[in-house]
């Protein structure tokens, strides 16, 4: 089946657009890359779940045979547990992520660092006791990213700090913005900590253009993920994502900015909203299609000058 | 009736406590002004909505005869509109605003500024059709910032700049972090142009200490506002606060920094949640002393040396 092509837009380019698995959940690793090849894209984006789902030698196939470039694998990190077990495990899982990366093809391994403590453990309770020290736990991911650099770069693999909305700041990421993102990854060299421009996480922060600039000079742009910040919020805010045109973001700005900073890789679109779960995947992703044709990729063409 | 004192916290100092009337919201003023004094704070911070009620001129009086210091009048701002309809609109509204914090007797006026304009507009549509220019907006926030600093400064009334927390950039306030409120204000004397530090919102911000040690020595450290960041969100996210100690701000390391940050003023509590104003006020106000004296108050006491 052809995913059909809007009028007009016939020859657009596609071809460093990127599916992200986490847009179409109900489909395997094998229908994801079916589809994203049936579609025309160059590259599809890897969730761990999947990979483990259909084995990881086998996902590897699978994605090479289908012509298909790895833009990244999602995800490690969770890198802020207060007590020793909880840190061997995490520190553990990363280093498993390196190696499923590495194996897939895919030099960009992306960071979710993880809430505070009470916050992010698995079934712990909705109001935390004890820590609340952000600071502190922010001192724990860049000490932990220390650990795991020599053993990501042993493997060609780069950790990609991923700056979250702060509404995740108490349960899922307590890196907020791309200047802070930016001053984690500073200690390490660029092949080793990259960056990671998520629309729908940072379409708020003020210095989004100094700091984009600032990951482009440094050679840390290691993704571009795209998506919409709708209103109301969905009721669980994390499915509170929208194709790329249904919310506030501006694409043409942020596009723009990322172009600016050099940024010539692969364009990851990446929504969680149960809306679009219930959609079938093929009509997924030609709406996918019709909103990065429109809104995202005339931003992204450096004008000739 | 008097509030019940925790055991153990009897003759605990809450002077500098301040009631923001919407944490009563079910109170009219002459019944949050009577809550206040026989709770035995020293502060009440207004809503316009309820001054509106009671009157101006009553209000200012009500006020005044309790003995109650007025911690802040909430609020001016939404100066994002990009029609000239709307700006003559918000311009107009902030001198009123002005007017009234001039009369109630405090020289701090709140500002919320507005979000994306489509966003914005009373009634008007979830999805923006539009307007999603978010540094154009800011500048607008800038413009008309300066057009209202010299009516204010004629009437003894400082603009305070909130930053809101970065869930409410679209639809009400294109201010997320301190830093970007303090390089708004910085053109402008300090007697002119404040910010306000609300622990609700700005709990996340990687630069948070040292942009309340910013606002400090530039003077323009104007209102500590407290309540907690609770999870999960509730179904408005407007109304998911909770008091002091429910939630995840780290009230220590915030109260210190703005201790150090030579704040001396009143620390208002403004909690929007349906269960608290589904409380009597008397009860709130109970807990509302006991969550301060325990989780706020001794990080606002400097160490004796």
């Amino acid at each position: 089946m052809e995913a059909a092509t809007p009028a007009g837009e016939a020859g657009a380019d596609v071809s460093r657009l990127s599916l992200n698995t986490a847009t179409t959940k109900s489909w395997t690793l094998a229908q994801a890359v079916d589809g994203t090849v049936r579609a025309g894209l160059g590259a599809i984006g890897l969730w761990r779940d999947r990979v483990e789902e259909a084995g990881l030698a086998e996902s590897a196939a699978l994605v090479r045979d289908a012509g298909l470039r790895v833009s990244s694998l999602c995800r490690g990190g969770f890198l802020t547990a207060s007590d020793e077990v909880g840190t061997r495990a995490a520190l553990e899982d990363n280093r498993a992520a390196v190696v499923e990366a590495a194996t897939l093809g895919t030099s960009e391994l992306i960071m979710v660092v993880g809430g505070l403590p009470a916050a992010s453990a698995p079934g712990g309770p909705a109001l935390p006791h004890g820590d609340r020290d952000l600071v502190a736990a922010r001192q724990r991911v860049a000490d932990r990213i220390g650990e795991l650099v020599p053993f990501a770069v042993e493997h060609g693999v780069r950790l990609v700090l991923e700056p979250l909305h702060p509404i995740f700041a108490a349960d899922r990421a307590v890196i907020s913005t791309l200047g802070q993102a930016l001053d984690l990854a500073q200690p390490h060299p660029a092949h080793a900590v990259g960056v990671v421009v998520d629309t729908y996480h940072l379409w708020w922060d003020p210095e989004l253009r100094a700091q984009i600039l600032r990951a482009g000079e440094q050679g840390r742009l290691a993704s571009y993920q795209v998506c919409d910040w709708i209103l109301p919020l969905a009721s669980d805010p994390l499915l509170s994502r929208g194709y790329m045109g249904d919310g506030y973001v501006d694409f043409t700005s942020i596009g723009r900015w990322v172009t600016e900073a050099g940024y010539t890789g692969d364009v990851e679109v990446e929504i969680f909203n149960q809306a679009i779960w219930d959609t079938p995947g093929d009509e997924v992703l030609r709406v996918m299609k019709d909103r990065y044709v429109r809104h995202v990729l005339p931003a992204l063409t450096p004008p000739t000058a």
